[in-house]
């Protein structure tokens, strides 16, 4: 491990409160210290870099010149607050970041009141923010309302519904925009196109003498000091027509790493803001860094501070991610009406891959889920065969737009749902949990979930081939489960499952990658001379009805096991066995579904354990559901 | 009934094509005469009269102009599109509009190839037509791309998604903002207020000199007129500027009554347009009848073409809108932390009658659900008492800020959800069948359904002393059903439903309205001998699990019902017994929820019919799960 930094200023600051008094020179060096501390954090722990590396100096002047947590900051996405955390009395935890037990990774109420609303998907800052100055304004609590935003996140709809909303209400409000150039991706959208233009040339230099004023005016009597801040609002308005448009006020561009600049201007914001105001504020990603690093840290492994080098495990299997790009690929190779479409989220999804190999038949449409299923239902009514490739999580961002322009048309639209299930360090705000349940229930459906990433291309291969309607196929993060991968992968027939190996008297239906728990479940099964029968259910919709009524007829149980909320596969599994009177005379049915909690963030097994999801989970529920005697294991 | 207008040109007119060779000043007439149609089939039929009377100028141009279906014209919401069915071959069917077998209020691919994509929902038309324009540039079917949206659906975030993917694609692209000034309910918003000033003071003057100067271009050869359109589209851009940040180039405002415009700019548009185009037409709805109307003729009744006069069905009960409504009202008059959020529908919400109460705590956002979600959870974090007020179908735009923003940081925000189940002449688009699934596999989520009026004042109360989390209460269109509404509503026990009627063998749950249903089933099965227990479950989440599992004892079947899709509370009821091994044994489970299908328009009655929700499919089914012979019943 690489020494810890020295930081003696940082080391006397619990809480914001502790930075009073401190000069602006001092709140520069306390800066330094805070990003030495950021780096070294995230070398222990992985997790988020850039995006806190570029806020530190942002960090330290918001709250040294407003007062959390009566004043509400909102982070947008918030991964970028390991450096707020920091400020904010956990720096004793900040080495726990994203691991089980520990501080999360996003802003979280539960975890400090210094995160007054948590996030970890984008764009809900400037909604949030005004939130709170509309109920400041009715007698609630709170002072300021300030919500800090990435450039990548002004893509989304709901950041432009917010400010149409908040510049028409009029109420004073503080949106700080901080415009890295580059979300997770490279940037896309005309909005990209436009800020760029608002620093093109020479940005900060009209704007640094206009900061140079409002210092000299601080110390002055405050009736003087407010004229020259009026002042000086006025003439650092050197652009943003478009949000001055939309109502707000628009202040910058400022250097976001110049303390001197950040300063003079909060504290200017904080005197003389009346109504909505947009700070539009530059920083480097990774400043400090990773800024020279392609990706400027985005998402980092543990890593050496000195060289730079992540400590990855190595991987015994192709991740599922990769297993469907490059079969999306080969397939895109022989059918040119293959499109492509993500949201922001080409690296995450494969799509970068796709991306190289067909340029102009992928399409990155922004943070921006809702236009992006619709989208694609436009594309498919053209003609084409678009994947909508969107995480799990991230695809409730589209769901009317499933519904109204999909699925109620019956458009051929692919969803690709990367992500299902559980996620890791990245905890609730990130789980897929209730895809099955909200697709499932859509009238001419189709929903298939992967059991392996053999499964996972031959339900590539059943997208491709399946144009009468909408079809989703689900699989999760990580690595696949090492199985060969079919050279030529078939479709399916839809609504066929398979069977996996013959038992007796329990049946275990899976619909998913459980499968290789209840594999290794059934193991543990034989010992005890319990043989279960073993079925890949393959669709939730339409069900397999021969398959599983035939399993309910030969077995006195049924247990179905699926990685997703009550809702979903098992329910309809159970709608089925009542409405054809399976339960009249008697099954032993039980559905395995998530649990009814959000699962906060720790290692994928470790969620499972909490889930009750492992091989000894279904081992019990086997165990308990005929009757077994199961004294010394776990209930 | 008033006589028919005398409709020479347009009795001429089946398809587009057949206006070929009409000249301008036909092309004017027929509009006068697509007018008076439109009107005396409203008339007849009741539905959206003001959008379409707005449109029938622009209508007339764009079929004039371009050649659909190879063009594809995406009329945004589709309300407007009256006028377009009578000209696409549909007139002989036009005063079936709404109704059961009949044309669908909007676009429907199923009805028609001039109908390229379906809508009712706001604000999808951008993002569809650039599918179609991408997959047209990938070589797929389709010429011109087309969207028509209006003023009102540029508040919602999807259609400024589409803008900011579109000005970044560069793609050949035409909108049309048909700027109204008015959607449903008074325009908000800071985008509203940036388009009035765009056509402040004398807009068409400058437009009209260079609308002339286009006509005068056609008949010479192309190169001439090239040059000259690509001359005009310069002059006609005189402002816009927001759209131009955004890539597109802006012509306009132009004066969507005045026929030699329309033509002429749209015609200088196809030759000369290269990247995305926004035309800005200035009208008015409800043009030639109900323009003086303060609704303008949104959504009327069947009426006398001479005096206006509306055919509505005098109502015996109280609206659940209305009940919902007075309720809140009273609440906060108590209460001041009690604030409501609308998404553009304040009459169809009630909330009309609220902000006029309570002008500072009543808050129309737009069309704009993601946001509305989002602004109610900062509202809360902020120590309000949001009711977010919502329709089911509207509500799966804010889908993915009920789980982030509100279930996973468990805060008390209260879901209104009027519209829920099946709502008749809009038919599928409209229907909200999906809110009890979506919402009740939500950790943390209290989810309620009114099985009359009086529980819904009662649910009303329930939500204002929910404090700990979100808390939604369902409940359908149209009247209650007549009971006493209490002066003085008292809280329900959480988790808590009620005995109705005591009974043997069978026991019926019921979840929301259909309650009066199962009665008048009781009442039929009763001349059999047979008397269900009847129970309201009144809590889809938590359930009220003593109730269900002693139902499920004492009776040797349970039949639950629900006015929503599979995966709702059915299922949460289907997974309780499992869970709790109640069917290991035998017991006659049934759950009745909304079909496969969408269903499409009909009377209220009528989709119940299609639903098999009635209360003869409620004995039907009574009977056929006690084995009863039920020979000369429906199936």
């Amino acid at each position: 491990m690489a020494e810890r930094p020295m930081t003696p200023l940082l080391d006397q600051i619990d809480l914001p409160s502790d930075m009073n008094g401190l000069s602006d020179a001092q709140l520069r060096r306390l800066a330094d210290e805070l990003r030495a501390e950021t780096i070294s954090t995230v070398s222990e722990t992985g997790g988020h870099l850039g995006a806190g590396l570029g806020v530190v100096e942002l960090t330290v002047a918001l709250h040294a010149v407003f007062d959390a947590p009566k004043d509400k900051i909102v982070w947008d996405v918030s991964h970028q607050t390991y450096p707020h955390k920091i400020l904010t009395g956990r720096r004793d935890r900040i080495r726990t970041l994203r691991q089980k037990d520990g501080l999360s990774g996003f802003t979280k109420r539960s975890e400090s009141p210094y995160d007054c609303f948590g996030a970890a998907h984008s764009s809900t800052s400037i909604s949030a923010a005004l939130g709170f100055a509309v109920a400041r304004d009715l007698g609630g609590e709170g002072g300021d309302a300030i919500a800090v935003i990435g450039d990548g996140a002004m893509s989304a709809g709901m950041a432009y519904e917010a400010l149409n909303n908040a510049g028409h209400l009029k109420k004073r409000l503080i949106v700080i925009l901080n415009d890295n150039e580059m979300s997770i991706a490279p940037p896309v959208g005309a909005m990209s196109s436009y800020l760029s233009r608002l620093y093109a040339g020479d940005p900060f230099q009209e704007f640094k003498a206009a900061a140079k004023g409002a210092v000299s005016f601080l110390p002055e009597p405050l009736q003087e000091g407010a004229r020259r801040a009026k002042d000086m609002l006025k003439h650092m308005t050197v652009g943003g027509t478009l949000f001055e448009e939309l109502g707000f006020s628009y202040l910058g561009p400022i250097d976001g790493h110049d303390m001197e600049q950040l300063l003079s201007v909060l504290r200017t914001v904080k005197i003389r803001a009346t109504g909505p105001i947009l700070i539009h504020v530059i920083t480097k990603k990774g400043k400090g860094y990773a800024e020279n690093r392609a990706d400027r840290g985005h998402a980092t492994a543990k890593f050496d501070v000195v060289t730079g080098e992540q400590k990855k495990t190595p991987s015994n299997a192709p991740s599922y991610t990769s297993v469907f790009a490059e079969s999306l690929i080969k397939h895109a190779t022989k059918d040119d009406k293959i499109v492509a479409v993500t949201a922001a989220m080409p690296d995450g999804t494969g799509l970068d891959r796709f991306m190289s190999r067909f340029a102009s038949r992928c399409f990155d449409v922004g943070i921006a889920e809702q236009h992006g299923v619709t989208f694609c239902a436009g594309l498919a009514a053209g003609g084409m065969k678009p994947f909508c490739t969107i995480y799990s999580t991230f695809l409730q961002r589209g769901y009317d737009q499933i519904v109204h322009d999909v699925a109620i048309q019956r458009l051929p639209v692919r969803f690709a749902i990367d992500r299902a299930g559980l996620v890791g360090a990245d905890g609730a705000t990130h789980a897929g949990s209730f895809d099955v349940a909200f697709l499932a229930n859509l009238p001419g459906f189709v929903v298939m979930a992967a059991a392996d990433e053999a499964e996972l291309t031959r339900m590539v291969a059943t997208a491709v081939a399946h144009d009468s309607g909408p079809i989703a196929f689900r699989f999760p993060r990580g690595e696949g489960v090492g199985v060969e991968i079919p050279d030529d992968a078939q479709p399916l027939e839809i609504g066929k499952g398979r069977m996996i190996r013959a038992g007796a008297r329990v049946a275990i239906l899976s619909f998913g990658t459980r499968l290789q728990e209840i594999e290794k479940a059934c193991e543990a099964l034989a010992t005890r001379g319990i043989t279960p029968t073993v079925a890949d259910a393959r669709f939730a919709k339409p069900l397999d009805r021969d398959m599983i009524l035939g399993l309910a007829r030969d077995h006195e149980a049924l247990i179905t096991v699926e990685e997703g909320a009550i809702g979903g596969f098992g329910s309809h599994v159970a709608q089925l066995l009542a409405e054809e009177g399976v339960f009249d005379h008697g099954l032993k049915f039980r559905s395995m579904v998530l649990p009814d909690v959000f699962i906060d963030q720790a290692g994928p097994r470790e969620m499972y354990e909490v889930a009750g999801m492992n091989a000894e989970h279904i081992e019990t529920k086997v165990l308990h559901v005929l009757g077994v005697d199961v004294i010394g294991k776990r209930a």
